[in-house]
């Protein structure tokens, strides 16, 4: 676009808008908002809602899943089944309630109240602020959690194999910075797995903080896309056992886009003076999770190859919709020279960043196009993509021929605004 | 014993050795420390587990309860189930997580890490440290939570009728005194209900912080013991409506003693701008409930009558277990005059006073005679019993016939150690 003569320039314009029109016309009405499973994917676990089910409710243990007894560690087989997704030993793991999210959110209140193992006290006692390093694009909810308890975020930039270290390391070096966000495989947003050599140096870098922890939601541990290409990441538990500072991770994991998002099952693994400090917190607030769902999960699952082969029949419903939206997508925006997007080996969104910025200018034509993205900005801490050129969309709801509609009505809008875009960078540029 | 002479009481501290050492000897083991359902209890929900499972999972307002969708305020159906049991209308009502006590300790941490509604701000920055009302005895966790974040505890003498009042509405004026903890109905552990007087009160009372909140823990709601003398404390949501505090009140409840105490489903019900406010800070936390173990509850239970059945099911498997122990102490401490304790009309307790004193030294008598209590002091904040002078014992679990001979230990226990009290204490005043 951009050698694209002032005439040419308008007539591409033109034909966008004119495209767009006769899009918005057609009236369609899409969520690409959300990692959202389809009723399809939760039909998948529809005996998961039977299992456990009569009289079949004591775990290896002899432990009555039905009662108060237990503990908040959750029941043994949970804690084998889920350890090696979470890159830990059973010993390791804390099974919970259906959200991990609340696991993390917890993990930080607790910290900020109390603070963790190693450090001087309550984060919300020291003297300046406490700082997160926030790899971004990444995940609006971790940023909310820092944001509500008033931790000062950082913005780190993700490269193909994870946040750029280099930055991670210099900033980490100052002791307000007490942690860092990460999904570390199949990242949320960008698809990206982090590389070992990333994994290593997050594992043995020096930290200003003598308490840094680094809250890896490896909430994609198993959601390949590609049945050949799996990527999977490094245990940061081990790494970090490895470079002595055994008590950095704190690993969260969960269920829910395994089986059911409203009625799975979370996950906390740590070591074992962070695992106790968050069972002495968790105890606090609670006798202990539903158990019933735990042993519900393990029957269900079975084992890991039971993981393996219900996450297969996610991958046959899933791949299709992402091969979908990427098919429109190249079709529609190839070599036009305006966006690169992602074309994921796992996890649920696709990432898109605009050449020229106008993602917010994108969201709002999407929208009212009848098609629903995460809020521009909202994969930034507060919100705020400087160059505002990142979107999200999660192709999971919706069937096949829905996300192909979707996409070309994204595509469209994106068209649009970049035309406009152009146009309006000319015309300042005449004026300037 | 008191009118005993010193051979008399000599004579009878022997005796009471001797049984209480016979009873050593019979090696029982019988935990009363924890209001635990016996596992005949947890089979009347068997049918719970199997409710809503195949193919039955949406909610009358189209609800997938498999999925993310639907809020934090939980599904409509439940909302509407048990608003009656926390005296409130449906719209006030949540319904969230396995454990009401969650609930408790979310709702104290929002407030003070962020404030609540009609405050001046969070209650950790506050000047001065905030402070809580304890009726005592009462909950031990409850209490622990206010431990944890350092909210100092005041406690309050309970009377027949619920807190002393008089008390209460003095220390109330103190604006650094932010709440209250109640269990308003067959109290735990005395059994007490609060009168309708007591509930208006408590509402009605100048309080010196404009955002005083009442911990309402109605966890026992429909627990009675007695078929026709069934007590219902009043809602205090109504009642601080009509007195125009209509944002005192943050109620809980939960299934935990309905259904299973591992996979219940517990309710908060408050005003809205405290509903607003609690749904907002949970929001933060979590996407949403399991909604699965919600519907399965509305179904299983159905309605008002279905609740009322079930809960005389357990009636018919409590009120036996009850019997025991209290015809139990009556045949070893009838007439005696060491302990008065309560007959409860519902609720999962028995409360024991010890006229002398020597709580700690009759639990620890009863565990080595394999019978563990709550620990003495547990019931009062910071673990203090001042008198030394509270047992609660929980007989729910077990059998009939574990629980009368449980009771025989504990009677011997309490024998004993009476007279090893007068013993002393004539010794001591000899000395003097």
């Amino acid at each position: 676009m951009e050698k694209l003569s002032n005439e040419a320039l308008r007539a591409f314009r033109r034909e966008a808008d004119d495209r767009y029109k006769a899009f918005v016309a057609r009236g369609v009405c899409l969520d690409l908002s959300r990692g959202n499973p389809a009723p399809e994917q939760l039909d998948l676990s529809r005996e998961l809602l039977n299992a456990a089910s009569d009289g079949d409710y004591l775990t290896s243990d002899g432990i009555d899943c039905r009662g108060y007894n237990g503990g908040v560690l959750g029941i043994s087989e949970a804690r084998h089944l889920f350890a090696p997704l979470l890159g830990a030993t059973p010993d390791q793991v804390m099974a919970s309630g259906n959200s991990s999210l609340a696991l993390m959110h917890d993990a930080l209140t607790f910290a900020y109240l109390h603070g963790v193992p190693g450090g001087s006290g309550a984060w919300h006692k020291a003297e300046q602020q406490t700082a997160f390093l926030c790899p971004a694009p990444g995940y609006d909810r971790h940023f909310r959690i820092c944001e509500t308890l008033g931790i000062r975020m950082i913005p780190v930039p993700m490269q193909a194999d994870g946040p750029d270290m280099d930055v991670v390391e210099e900033l980490a070096a100052d002791p307000t910075v007490r942690g860092m966000w990460s999904v570390p495989q199949y990242s949320n947003p960008t698809g990206v797995t982090y590389s070992e050599e990333v994994v290593r140096r997050i594992a043995a870098m020096q930290t200003g903080a003598p308490d840094f922890r680094v809250f890896w939601d490896n909430a994609y541990a198993v959601h390949d896309l590609n049945e050949t290409e799996q990527e999977r990441v490094a245990s940061l538990i081990e790494a970090c056992m490895q470079a002595g500072h055994a008590d950095r991770p704190f690993v969260f994991a969960s269920t829910s886009k395994i089986t059911l998002p409203g009625a799975g099952v979370a996950f906390f693994a740590s070591s074992e003076a962070n695992l106790s400090w968050f069972c002495h917190h968790v105890n606090r607030r609670t006798i202990g999770p539903n158990k019933i769902n735990q042993l519900r999960h393990v029957r269900f699952l079975g084992d890991l190859d039971g993981i393996n082969a219900h996450m297969s029949r996610h991958r046959a419903l899933l791949k299709p919709k992402f091969d979908a939206v990427l098919s429109t997508l190249d079709e529609h925006l190839g070599g036009k020279d305006v966006a690169r997007w992602t074309n994921p080996r796992g996890g649920y969104f696709i990432n898109i960043d605009l050449h020229g910025g106008g993602a917010r200018r994108v969201a709002s034509l999407a929208l009212d196009a009848g098609i629903r993205l995460t809020p521009a900005g909202a994969t930034f801490p507060y919100g705020d993509d400087p160059a505002d050129q990142n979107l999200r969309i999660g192709p999971s709801g919706g069937t096949v021929e829905a996300l192909r509609t979707a996409a070309e009505g994204l595509s469209l809008s994106i068209l649009l605004a970049a035309a406009d875009g152009h146009l309006a960078r000319r015309a300042s540029a005449l004026v300037a």
